[in-house]
């Protein structure tokens, strides 16, 4: 057992993420450091800095004691430090100060980012793949040339998700950034994924997304036919989503439309309609809740925010993930801030006599890492 | 003065539930136990449990001791120290261990449940009360025949309204669950109430529920013309509803369309919508939240969410119920936990200046009991 | 620097409110007074008081004793020593108690209402002029006579916009009570407005308000042009408005749109939507929040309101505000809730290890004035 970075009261020992991204293999500036503490696709406010955020205070909590300065110390200092170590030295320390046993990495973002393997060899722990669905289409649609056919790209699109679901962990959707989760419940037919798909590939250049409702239904389809446990992005994230259409709620009928296929949805993040995703993850048998994004963007008030979730969503189907993507202390934030949440929830909870400590300890390792065992399996 | 059962801060002595339901006459196994610690219309999913959650753990602490049991015991424990005891003798203990005065009891849920009266008796209380529209509309289309007339089925049920009201603490509507409380504020006209009820009752069958948003308006009309309160469900409940399609503020036009016929409007739950409850509560005169489901089901954070509904509800305007049902547990968490969250918040902010004592018991009696008293008025 | 009021640990030492309103200029009595502590139109429901509010106690709790009565005194003593202090000796005391170094007033609202230099000087501060566009509009409207020409009306809308921006702080628009947030983006064209002034000046009685929405944009695109802040209520506020169509994402494609202009949007209040106005704030750069009515009406809860502000908005992109209108009691629960909340909440991070005492200081100043004299700029 590995104490938890600053001495706080261990959470579980070594958790489950099961969502997150690889960290940049290159060294970056201040903007390029800043832009990866925020969710907005724009520089600072003339006269604010990104740095003063619940994020950036957390991070200058947390990481700098890591690479060997004082909590806190400015930004200039702690990038100054950063620079100096390198970044292989730097993903190492922070990454491996997470303590995070298995990663559950989703490939499909841009950048000179590290692969799984990388990830896990960085953190000590092991790796398995979430395969993004839109970035699999746009990847088979630039595969297919100048003359695209629509019968044979829906084909490979179904081979490719079939072959993908024999290794990765599961599937994620991001419907939410592309069109908006008011989404039509029914599976589209062959006729009208074929009329979409035929829209969207004649003149398409490489590199264009799907955005096209009835060929984002038809990935969310083809993945849970596989079985496999889909995650689905709700909530806050940059301003390509409009937050009013990524209320998980929007997929009330798509989740019972989606029940008979024995798949299990994941919905991520949720803020601010966590309570929201704690309800459907109550109600439905195979939907889930998770924490990420929620917790490193709201820093001090992590422990809040895991409390609203932890209202309606059942302990069995909460799932813990740092959506860490680009910078490695977003690792060390996202699961310094889980541990130490829920370790004083549960401790005050129990001081009150609302919980019993052994159900206490329970729930911890339910959240961390057993719930996520559970959903996404043994290794194939 | 009866003390709480565990010895914590006393709140009002003798409480008003202005909400709940009859109690099982029949033993429940553990899966119908736990069916009924769920919003959820599905068995808990594999490798889960229903006790893992805010209201297990709350059943788990308040009620063993009530039946002679350690607090956190486990499920069998508690559950076959149940079955020992019988029926009888569970839900005479709990119910009478809420501290619960009067009952207003919804008698339109199915299942083998005492009546009021029954209730009453063993909570050493006396009980109204509450007709369910619905259910009221629905048992008279099933009397009536096979070759039912629109015309004398409205009137049927306009006369059976009025007769409730003569007896009745109040009606109730679950539009919510039914339509959704996106409902066009005007009153039917007769033309088009006879259009939707000879659509409804051509080839009916027996227990065929009013799901057409003409007829459950006609029902809210009809019951708002007689004066008395008429509860109105809001927020969440179980997955007949859509959350979204929940929310109360989509009532605000038909609140406004209402004040004229001086019917005091009660929104139940709320849940997570609870402060747009609060805000209904705040700018209309006729409008009253209640706590309803929110604190049972949140138990360890009852408390945050009692706190949230005191932001903008006036204090004259929020009314105490359990929402209980089928369990007998369910009146000892609502009540407990209401009285132990408004204990601690009157106590917090007595202790800050924020509230001065005096403030702090008078509010504690009015969301108890008095506001409800004001509201339902004398027994007839 | 002066001490807060009844010693609590000080914020900053003196505030920028950034959007308030006069106080009246003549005695109110207990029927007045309590309609301006509530948003509702209506009395308050029968056997209740506006009192019994947050908003009511959080007044009974600080104004007391700068009239030299106990805290929580009875209203009607409240009210005799507040009749035989007079309005002139009671606004003095109660302003100037409140801290605030430089205010922002929005003069667009009826009533017999100090003027922003008369509420200076009151307060023992400065003031600046916040033009409301709709109120501009319809005074012009009823300057234009019986035969409006729509072109000149819009021309001399225009010019009145240049014109004040040359003084005015920024501009303000009440599009939420008049019509909802729901609005298209695109600026209307010449065309359009044209069309929608023809049909609002044709026959217009004195007095009719801007309800249409062409109308409302050609305001809020107007006053963008101009380069000056604009203010956008959004949230809470009185029965004019449907709280559903005043969520501040509703205006996410608007808030897109305007950004090429250069103008800043400052979001008012925001309640309960205020963790969506958090949103905005983070991933827009032109955006920032404000706590406005949100604190003074949840009195007591008013630090779990401001937290809640604080999870998402950036620190350089919240503003203080009081939004105090009418009574002077709304000046010192304001800005004396703010800074006992915002110290309380510095207070608790820096003592759990998650914000550094330096960085609390630093953003305090900035919430409480430096980022509105950013924003604001220097007076003309």
């Amino acid at each position: 057992m590995r104490p938890a970075p600053d001495g706080t009261p261990e959470g579980p020992p070594l958790l489950l993420d099961q969502h997150c991204h690889g960290v940049l293999r290159t060294p970056t500036d201040r903007a390029a450091f800043e832009a990866l503490l925020t969710e907005s696709d724009a520089p600072a406010a003339p006269g604010t800095t990104f740095f003063d955020t619940q994020l950036g205070f957390a991070v200058r909590r947390l990481c700098p004691p890591l690479l060997g300065l004082a909590p806190h110390c400015a930004p200039r200092d702690y990038l100054d430090r950063r620079a100096e170590l390198g970044v292989r030295e730097v993903g190492e320390r922070l990454v491996r100060a997470a303590g995070i046993a298995e990663f559950l990495v989703d490939t499909g973002l841009p950048g000179d980012l590290t692969t799984p393997a990388e990830l896990a060899a960085l953190g000590g722990g092991t790796a398995r793949e979430i395969v993004r669905l839109e970035t699999l289409a746009e990847r088979l649609a630039d595969d297919a040339g100048t003359a695209p056919d629509a019968e044979r790209f829906l084909t490979s699109v179904d081979s490719a998700i079939r072959t993908a679901s024999a290794t990765a962990a599961g599937f994620k959707s991001i419907a939410a950034y592309r069109h908006g989760l008011h989404l039509d419940p029914a599976e589209p037919t062959r006729e009208e994924s074929l009329r979409a798909a035929t829209a969207w590939l004649t003149d398409r250049r490489p590199g264009t997304r799907v955005t096209e409702h009835t060929l984002l239904r038809r990935l969310i389809w083809s993945a849970a036919r596989t079985g496999r446990p889909l995650q689905l992005h709700t909530g806050f994230g940059d301003p390509d989503l409009r937050l009013r259409h990524s209320d998980p709620l929007l997929l009330d009928d798509l989740i019972r439309a989606l029940r008979p296929t024995g798949c299990t949805l994941v919905l991520l993040h949720g803020y601010p309609y966590h309570r929201a995703a704690g309800y459907l993850a109550h109600v439905h048998p195979h939907v889930y809740a998770d924490v990420g994004l929620s917790l490193g963007h709201t820093g001090a008030r992590a422990r809040a925010v895991l409390a609203e979730t932890l209202e309606l969503t059942p302990f069995g189907k909460l799932l813990f993930s740092t959506d860490a993507y680009g910078l490695p202390e977003l690792y060390v934030v996202g699961a310094h801030l889980f541990r130490e949440a829920l370790a004083a929830l549960a401790s005050d909870w129990v001081a009150s006599g609302a919980w019993s400590r052994p159900d206490a300890d329970r729930v911890t390792q339910l959240i961390g890492a057993e719930n996520a065992r559970r959903v996404y399996g043994p290794y194939p």
